[in-house]
Parts: structure tokens; sequence; C-alpha cells
């Protein structure tokens, strides 16, 4: 435990030959484990955890019977210590047999291509890079030192990711955005030239897809985390550290600014901008220019179909109710 | 006919040689097909229908002229029925000469691999698996007896499928939960040490994912079916036998009950508890924890955009209408 | 330029001799590149913009001061010329040696099939058909002339399409429908008897679903565009030239107009019909059929969270409010 006192720089209070083995929620734990303090109301939890210690804030380590590991911010170390157990399969350097490497290739150091990928003309691979098995990277596709695209990523040709970019399974970067022109009969494609450039330190979860920009590049800042299941239109501009959750669709040509969090299944219409610093709730619908940091919202709360469903009709009428309280109001003005 | 009967457990009433070739909606049915009768609103349908069997319940069973199936519930019968018209190819026996098989793994008897598939170290297939082209299977992936990955399937390492699991293509099992902590300046990755464990009988629809536990595993209860582009968040429980309609997104930490239907579009934020038998409508928020089986609604009812917006507009001035009524009422009560 | 005015058929303006090497938009162009004039608000910036070259309504010619290139449209225009400025890959014809063809296809002349592509048994595929690496075509598919399959499509068994499809990386086309009878214990699987039938011209972004049909197949139509992520149930009839924007999802057996416009994030439950020329805005849901073409909306407007809060517990009281509201008017009359 001192060893890991060290790595996350925490005051450690206890038995420092104790061996940790694992990590567990504070109502989870067992001996052999190390837990964490972050929401205070499980301060309770602490008296009967079994953790052989705890991750901790100063002010709470009084609170805390057992061995502590005491820590300016508590999530932060804990975080970290989930880097000493992770147990994913290390990939096995080189290039499987049933990769398709075209010639063109420049290849870094102490790379992994798994099996049944396909790398395509003028692709550079930084040192450090891993990509799983049945990727497929476009032509002139270029990664940064230590990216790692899990199985079945598809980058089309002149995607750009930079440093340490790691992007799951089922996520397509590059695509076509979704561009026509109506002649009055059909819709004439617009073919998307441009392309799209990933920051450092980006990761993007399974089975998002970011589209190529129609005449310039989308862009995600360094920094930004994206989840599962997000969409993000031709020419976005996504502001660095932003944290982008599951099932957000972003339009086309929207520029979000840096440390948002657009919460679970929000949306933003195309052709706006989000300031730094906003926060959309779940399932909100971003529709005018955020020119302010702050929390926003669109909907109703949740209620019993019944209930709702009185509420949802008197809606329908609610421009009425405001004039016909409007005109009571005068009336009685009026006396 | 009569062997149809016997296998929907049915009374037959009617001509037994009939012979059935295919199935219908009552609409479109044709001679030689069998239709059935579940929505009560489509009786009238029964005189003019061409179809020349029909899986009827006892009580409308005198509205229908022709051979019945008569049955306490057609339209599970009908179900049964599907399954002996199913088309859908036979998977050849053995494993594809271009899929690459680790040598650890082990495998069950009559398993089927098609092209291209990856079989990790350690993966355990049991009896019976059909495993489609250009799949995943990462290390010490365990599949029960008969289940099925269309192509295209990933699972990471670690995930554990229960006996006849089926899972379309494009989704992603077991890819990192979303967790971050804050440092204050950039996003620290948690890393994701659980798994997913997925009961039996489970169906996945195409182009969903769930994710891998922070510490512990997500859990898949026994007969519960996912329908497309669903996200479940990591360190979800889902109960046995409930259905997830499409395009639903469950943040992480959520625990739904058993039976629940969560409605098309609909999402639950994290760390919140749903009771068994809860439905939720289409596109609905679930923002609160749910303790009472019932249906739940949020957003408003659809109308044509222009009234909408004077709708939406005084929803914005509702407080203050709601205040304003407050002291009209008031005011005529000192009266 | 002067070959360009051909093509677009536009009225030049200026320096036929001048050469276009590139396009951008008003506010972005160099010299060397093209631009165009759509919307109206741009007009000022003609001044300023050091396009070689504007696409430009005969309306507005005189407000620009440059070579113009005049037509009638100038968006559709901008759209034709981005065709001549395409930088995508143009893909090898032939076979890649690491596709698995069964010996039964059938195929045209001039086709791509890239590696690890896999066809099954009595595939068809038209002339002019682009296939890119990992994708799966299944049993008795059929391509019409020039389609074209970006890496990882997934095509069930039995999917047709049209002349000039494309479909975008990561889509699923012919996953089975989301059918099941519950049996009082558990749901009993409706096997998925249809196929999917895709007319010509068709467009599907990446990561997008459309499911097979129970009894007949799913359709989409002449012309329509589908965008990312969007999910198309099963036995759903689009109609021609129908615009689908990203996120959408439509459940099973809905009918959905010729030329309408479902706005990003959308919703349609199932089993009801959208009459032609309807527009759905971003984000809202529609659970009632539509009988008259027009703009249609639910939801509410983004707010700060703060005050949206105190709005939405009004909703809550809105049938309250409206009967208090009904009761002083009533009082009111009396007097």
């Amino acid at each position: 435990m001192a060893e890991l006192a060290e790595l996350l720089d925490a005051k450690l209070t206890g038995d420092g030959q104790c061996e940790i083995t694992g990590l567990a929620t504070l109502g989870n734990a067992k001996p052999g484990q190390l837990s964490f303090l972050s929401n205070p109301s499980y301060v309770r939890q602490l008296k009967t955890c079994e953790a052989s210690a705890i991750i901790i804030d100063e002010k709470y380590q009084d609170s805390c019977p057992g061995n502590k590991l005491v820590t300016d911010c508590p999530y932060v170390s804990f975080a970290k210590a989930t880097s000493l157990f992770d147990n994913s399969p290390i990939p096995l350097l080189g290039i499987h047999d049933s990769a398709s490497i075209d010639s063109s290739a420049v290849i870094g150091k102490n790379v992994s291509i798994a099996a049944n990928t396909v790398i395509a003309a003028n692709v550079s691979l930084g040192d450090g890079v891993v990509i799983g098995a049945g990727c497929y990277v476009g032509e002139s596709v270029s990664l940064g030192n230590a990216c790692k695209l899990h199985s079945s990523v598809t980058l089309y040709h002149g995607v750009v990711l930079g440093r340490n970019v790691v992007i799951h399974s089922g996520s397509v970067i590059g695509a076509d955005g979704f561009g026509f022109a109506f002649d009055g009969v059909k819709s004439v494609k617009i073919h998307q030239l441009g392309g799209v450039k990933i920051g450092d330190d980006v990761e993007v979860g399974a089975g998002s897809t970011i589209d190529r920009g129609a005449l310039e590049d989308t862009e995600i800042g360094n920094g930004v985390k994206i989840d599962n299941q997000v969409q993000i239109g031709h020419n976005c501009k996504i502001g660095e550290h932003t944290i982008i959750c599951g099932c957000v669709g972003i339009a086309g040509s929207v520029t979000v600014g840096k440390n948002c969090i657009l919460g679970g299944g929000s949306g933003v219409v195309g052709h706006i901008s989000i300031a730094n610093k906003v926060q959309v709730s779940a399932m909100s619908l971003v529709s005018q220019p955020i020119t302010k940091s702050g929390m926003y919202s669109t909907g109703t709360i949740q209620a019993k179909t019944s209930e709702w469903k009185r509420n949802a009709i008197r809606f329908q009428q609610l421009d009425s109710i405001a004039k016909r309280l409007k005109e009571i109001e005068n009336s009685t003005d009026k006396k």
C-alpha cells in the first residue's frame, strides 16, 4: 500500500505493508480491497466497510477507522488506482498474418495490428499504436503515437487522430456528412470534401459516428470524451475537454465550447454555437445558441401516464389559458 | 394442418388435410396461407379473409367461417407457427478456413464459425453455437449452448453469455463504461474492471451497446429482449423478461426491474432504480426512481408547430401563470 | 471556369479562363476557389469574399463584384460542383484475394470487392458495384447497378437494393424485426419472415439499422436519404424522396409519406401513417397519425435549468390550473 500511496501522491495513515489486490465500492469491498469515499452521503458506510484501505478526503478521515490514503480528490485518486488493476488483455506486438497492409503505409515502432484489419494506402501510424481485429483504416489516415482502435473501428480516408486517442468498437469516423440539395424533384448529393481532425487524449465510445466536413474539417478538441452511440454531424467543432454522454446527437455545423457536458440523449440543432462550461441535461434539445455558461433543460418531469396525459392535454390549451388569465386580471384591475 | 394443430396445441375445426404453405396477416392472406386474429378490432376482416385457416380465440370462432385453429392466445400460437416457416439460412457446421481461432479456445459440438471471425485466447463456446462472419470474440469470453452471433458482433474480453442468446450484427458487448474523474484540468480515465454477464434466452438487436462494469459486472437477466440501437451503461442490472425497445438509452448504475417495458427512444438517468412491471412510454425520460409498477411518461403531445410554439412559449411563463392564478383566487376568497 | 459553367448550366459573367481549384464558403474562400450564395443573409459577405468566382442567383448578381456563375438554384449548382472536386479514393476494380465469394454469386462487370468481405450464396451484384472491406452480404441478396457499400456494412439474407444505393459503414440492413409474443411467463420469438426492399438512389448513413419485415417486406422508396444512427422498424414503408435525419427512430409498421423530412432525433410510434410533405421538428415524437402536410412538434423550449424546473413543476399542476381558471371564469360570469 505504501507503493500505492506514492503513486497516488497520498498521505498514508495505517499499515503500509497491507497488500491491496483489488478495488471495490464501500458497500461491496472485502478484505484485501481498496475503496474510496467520493460522495459524502456514503460517510456512514465507512464504519462497516470491510476494505483494507480507503482513499479519503482529509475532512472525512476521522470518520474512517481503518487504513487510509488521504488525498485532495479521492475520485481522481481512485481513477488513477484503477490503472494499476486494469485487467484488459495486452495486445501482441507486430502485424497479424491475416491483416492487409498497403505497402505505402508508414508504421511506427511497437505497433500491434490484429487479425483481418485493413490498412489502406498512405496511412501513417505512430509509435505504440494498437489496432484491433477487423478494423478499416482508410487512405491517408494518420494516427498519432499510442492511439488505440478496438476491433471493428472504421476510419474513412484522410481522418487525422492526435496522440493517445482511443476508439471503441463499431465506431465510424469520417463517413459522409448528410448534405443534399433538393432540386424540386430529388436530392442532389453534396460530396463531402472535408475531413475529420481529432485532437490528443480523446476517447470515443462504441457505436459512435463523427462525420467528415462538407468543405472544411469536423474538429474534436484535445481531451474530449465521447460515450457510446453519439452522432456528431459534419463541420462541428467540439471544444477541449468537453464530455458528450451516450446517445447524444449533434447536427451539422455546431460549435460546442470547452468543458461542456452534454447529458445522455441530448441533442443540438444545426448551425448554432454553445459557450464554454455549458451543461445540457439528459434528453434536452438545444435549439437556440447558448452564450452563457450554466445548465439548460427542456421537457417535462416524469409522471404516471394517466396524470401526465391530463396535463399534456392542457399544454395544448396553454396559450388560451394564459390569455384568459390576462383577461381576468385586466377586468379585476378595472374594478 | 393437423400437424400444425398438434404443434400449437390448438383445437382444429375444419379440414385437417388442408396444406399450409405460409403465413400472412388477415388483410393480405391468400389461399394456402395461415393467418391469425389477435387484435379484436380486426374481427370484421374474418369474413373476407382468403386464408386457408385462421388461428383464433374461442370467443371469436363463430365469426370465422373457414378452417380454424382455436387456442387460448392466438398471438403466441402465431409466434410459434413462425418458427415453422423460418426462411433464414442454415449455417454450415464447422470452422471457416479464414477464421482465426486461438489454440486455447474450448469449442463445443456442432459449432459453426463463419469467415474472418476472430476467437481470442481462453474463449469457451458451448454446443451448437453459431458465429457469423467478421465477429470478434475477446479473451476469456464464454458462450453457453445454442448461442448465435450474427455477423460483425464484437464481444470484449470476459463477457459471459448464458444459453440461447442471440446477438444481431453491429452490436458491441463489453466496451468500456464511460467513467472519468475530472482533475480540474482534464478527465482521468477510470479503467473499467468489471465485465458483462448476460443470462439465458436473451436477444440483442443490431447496433446495440452494453458496457462492461466499472468494478462489478453489468448484468442482463434471463429472457430480456433488447431491440436495435439500445445503449446500456456500466453497472446496470436489467431484470428478467424486461423488454427494451429501439433507441433506448440507459445511463450507468441503473437497476431495472423484471417484466418492464421501456418504450422506443426512452431514457433513464444514472444511479436510479425502477420497480418490476413498469412501462415507460416512447421517448420519455425517467429521471427519478420508480417504486411502483405502472406506466410513466414525459413530454408533450404532437401539434402543428405553429400552435405548439404558442403553447411552448407559454410554458416558459407557467410558474408566473400559476402564481398569478393563486393571487386572483386569494383576492376572490377575501371578498 | 467556362467548363464549370457548362456543367452547371450556368450563365458565366466575368473571366471564363479563370481556373478553379476548389470550393469554399463565402467567409473562407481564397483566390482560386469557387463559392456560392444560397442564404440571402450572407449577401454582405460578397464584397469581401476572396473567391475567384461565386455561384449566385440572378437577383443578387449586382451585389457581387467579381466573376459569377448565375443559376436558378445556387445551392443545387454548388451540390453539382462538389462532384467535380470529390477527393474520395477510387476503388480498385476486381476482387481482393482475401474476400470470400460463394461460387453461386452472380457478379456484374466492373465490380470492386475489397479485403475480407464475405459474399454468401446466390447473391447478385449489378455492374459497377463497389463493396468496401469487411462487409457481409447475406444469402440471396441483390444489389442493382452502381451500388456502393462502404466498409463494414452488413446485409442479411434476401435484402434487395435498387440501383445507385450507397450505404455507409456500420449500417445493418435486414436484421430481425423486434417481434415477440408474451405467453405470461416469457417472450416467444416471432420469426421475421419478410425482407427489406430498398429503391433506387437511396443513401443510408453510418450506423443505421433497417429491420426485415415480420411477414411482408420493409420498404424504402426511391430517392430516400437516411442519415447516421437511424433505426427503422419492421414493416415500415418510407415514401419516395423522404429525408430522415440523424438519430431518428421509427417503430414498426409505420408508413411515412413522400417528401417528408423527419428532423434529427425525432421518433414515430408504431402502426401509424404520416401523410406526404410532413416535417417533424428535431427530437419531436409523432404518437398519432398525421393526415395533413405541415410541420409538427413536441416538447418545450430550452431554458436555464433553474427556470425550467419551476415551470416543469407547474406542468404537473396544469390540469388543476385549467380547472381553477375555469371556476373563476364561471364565478365571474355569474356576477
